[in-house]
């Protein structure tokens, strides 16, 4: 059993006076331990960007860069064909952008997490993971990258000694491979559910695949998404859940033990 | 007489395939010693910004950001209505985006110079030069403000305690009060003139106004515009005046002498 | 006292996945009579606006062109320096790709309103609203031009002979002269009052300004905003109450009697 | 052996000051007889829109839009994942947008041609080229869609009726499929040969592929492109080539026959 337990979620996914979903990141800032923040391209602005780095950093919360494709009326959630200099590129643009604004607040960027298809890309695509690992030893090396267990992403980090951090996703289904079965529309998932999910994953490591077995999962954060309905009641119910089992909640650098 | 003085130009103003003038940056950039770098919004990709920044690196020109609105339709050079902090948050996210890609080739950034418009709207506008100078006075207090001697941001930077560099506009005219005569289509302007002049403002800190009186003119560092036809002529020209004279010619930090 | 009267609201004003306001255009568009459709600058994009016709097609609303400044960030309510000629160039596009969907479907397109800032421009700019009513003659010389009476653009019209409608603002507020008092925040207003505020206007053509006086209104439809808090409630309330009083909601071409 | 034949080249694939190649619409316009002008998305702006479709109709070239994917940056040859039905709303957007100009002009839209990747997509998709199809059917039966002989947009079109144009390659290679070798950096190509490569395929159907085997090609229009290194001597020596045998030069609707 797991004595301490980070939870991440996307903030900042505004764009201007655009929202997505019903929950708003005020609420769930004191309820997570890490933030994936929004740098421009898929949501966020500068404006919001500074907001939430600031909103962050007032409840120790870890802040991460989110950076996705440069899509905004995707949602960063269609894939953009270029190689895989020009996405790091995209990347270092958005990750330099939101570091200006931890500095500002004096803070540090404690981890990267790319978005959506991006995110799925760099998981499949080891060029482009390795080219990423590469930018974040030479300019960011104790900075986290935030990826799947057994992903492009987390061997190439691996092999380069960049630490990683492997995500359990609170309100996502697995298949019995341990990947994760993305559904665009997935309702109002019932917090209760999610917080017994969360909690045996926690204590015993292990997750009920959508064809109904068990299978090992190992992971540093749980990762639960503002714009999934009822985000605010997932996550204080999996917090309960958490604490009441004797879990302690903490940014992800207290938890990898790095 | 001055012993050493800055050439910078905008550098990196292109935009995936998109071209603006007849210049290349990879024959400018040995020719002068501070690079305005585009950040994105006026112009400028991440690709482009990588590239032009480990260009200026390889020469060992002074990297400087160049943020400006965000309205790469208009080049730049149409106001658009925000406030103060509004503006200041994009020029924040655009300088932590040219920053990173400084890191990532090993060098620091020497500079901050807005673009066109927000140029000249921070040039008349307190609150926002204020706020600004606030920022890099918290971020980077030794990096330099690029303006124009007498502005809002010159007074601004001067009571903060932040080092600015005053420049001299090599391919525009001047009027009586020193204000700088802008104008859209310059045409095609005589590279000699334009040596000629620089090398009496150097000498002298004297130039000519377009109403044909002399006025007394300060600076540390002389710009021209990538995007002036010719452009590679006249700095080519300004540069052998200026060393014949024996005026060396050095990144904005060896000139400012702080 | 007033037979018949038009409801315009805006419609169509997400894009992508993300939203402004509480409500949603499939509620509203069965108690309204003009929709006034968002075209891809400061809201909507190319899916939504071939729902959003379609949708207003199905109720016999009548469709409107609704084009603002291209400012997503700022939803079209920051204003953007332009000269009059390239001002009418953006609407153009934006009046042309709406009446492509609105062919799709087999509608005409009825009316054109400009959004936000750009309403507020061209109301009081001549020159804007002139080169405008020359493109609607010239292009569509039976569609109306919504706006303010005894604005430039309603001058501009009238002198042209291109048909206009004007508006009476349900949920803003009057000062004196008429002009209607612009608030950002305006909290959620009372439905039950602006339903009064609206019937009287429609019963004796008079409304109370924020200064406690009654001033005359002429108007032909009666426009509120979907982005309003409790919009639904509102038009629902505003409804019945002329309704009640035995006036007829039909789209504008039936009001104006042109 | 064919007594007239169309020429067609893409235009107004500028953006605000941005530009692309080194010609310009002005002095191809006279030389060409069709334009697929950029509607905006990978190329083009309302001001240029206007710009170029007044220049075509003072010219007699036949007026056709050139929906692009949404992507300036990499200019319409970056695939962006969309449904069929995503992309043909974006089509609708752009051409409604075009026509609106066209309109304003007096003229008709003559054609549409897809840009790039999409061009590309819509070939290899038979959901993508059906719907198109289907909404040219709807909105207009009359105008050309512009493609490959044998694509699935060439099929689709057939089927349901509407107008197509085959196209032949002027400045590029084919292969023994009688597909193009799309190459992105095709250098300075000779204009002399390219005419005698137009020349050929006009007098006999017939043009050599990249293996230096002879393949049969037919065809209605001959297309170039205005971003190729010396478009305007590479349509000057084309169309001089073709004068000089007799062939006269047409807008597709003369050379159709519909």
């Amino acid at each position: 059993m797991r004595e301490v337990v980070d939870i991440n979620c996307d903030m900042g996914e505004a764009f201007g006076r655009w929202r997505v979903g019903d929950t708003d990141d005020a609420a769930l800032m004191p309820l997570i331990s890490s933030a994936n923040i929004a740098t421009g391209f898929h949501a966020g602005d500068p404006n919001l960007m500074d907001q939430t780095v600031r909103l962050a950093a007032e409840h120790g919360v870890g802040i991460g860069a989110h950076p996705g494709y440069n899509d905004l009326q995707g949602f960063g959630r269609r894939k953009i064909a270029g190689t895989a200099r020009e996405l790091v590129n995209d990347i270092i643009y958005q990750v330099g952008a939101i570091r200006e604004f931890a500095h500002r607040h004096g803070v540090r960027l404690q981890h990267v997490k790319p978005h959506g298809a991006l995110y799925m890309e760099m998981a499949a695509n080891p060029e482009l993971s390795q080219i990423f690992v590469q930018y974040m030893r030479t300019v960011e090396p104790n900075a986290y990258i935030f990826c799947m267990g057994g992903s492009a992403t987390w061997r190439a980090a691996g092999e380069a000694g960049q630490p990683v951090v492997r995500e359990f996703y609170a309100d996502r289904d697995y298949d019995d491979s341990g990947s994760i079965v993305f559904t665009r529309d997935a309702g109002r998932p019932d917090p209760a559910a999610i917080a017994r999910k969360v909690l045996r994953a926690c204590k015993e490591g292990k997750v009920r695949t959508v064809t109904g077995n068990d299978i090992a999962i190992d992971f540093e954060s749980i990762c639960f998404h503002s714009d999934t309905l009822g985000a605010f009641d997932i996550v204080r119910q999996m917090r309960e859940a958490l604490v009441g089992a004797g879990i302690r909640i903490a940014p992800v650098s207290n938890v990898a033990g790095r």
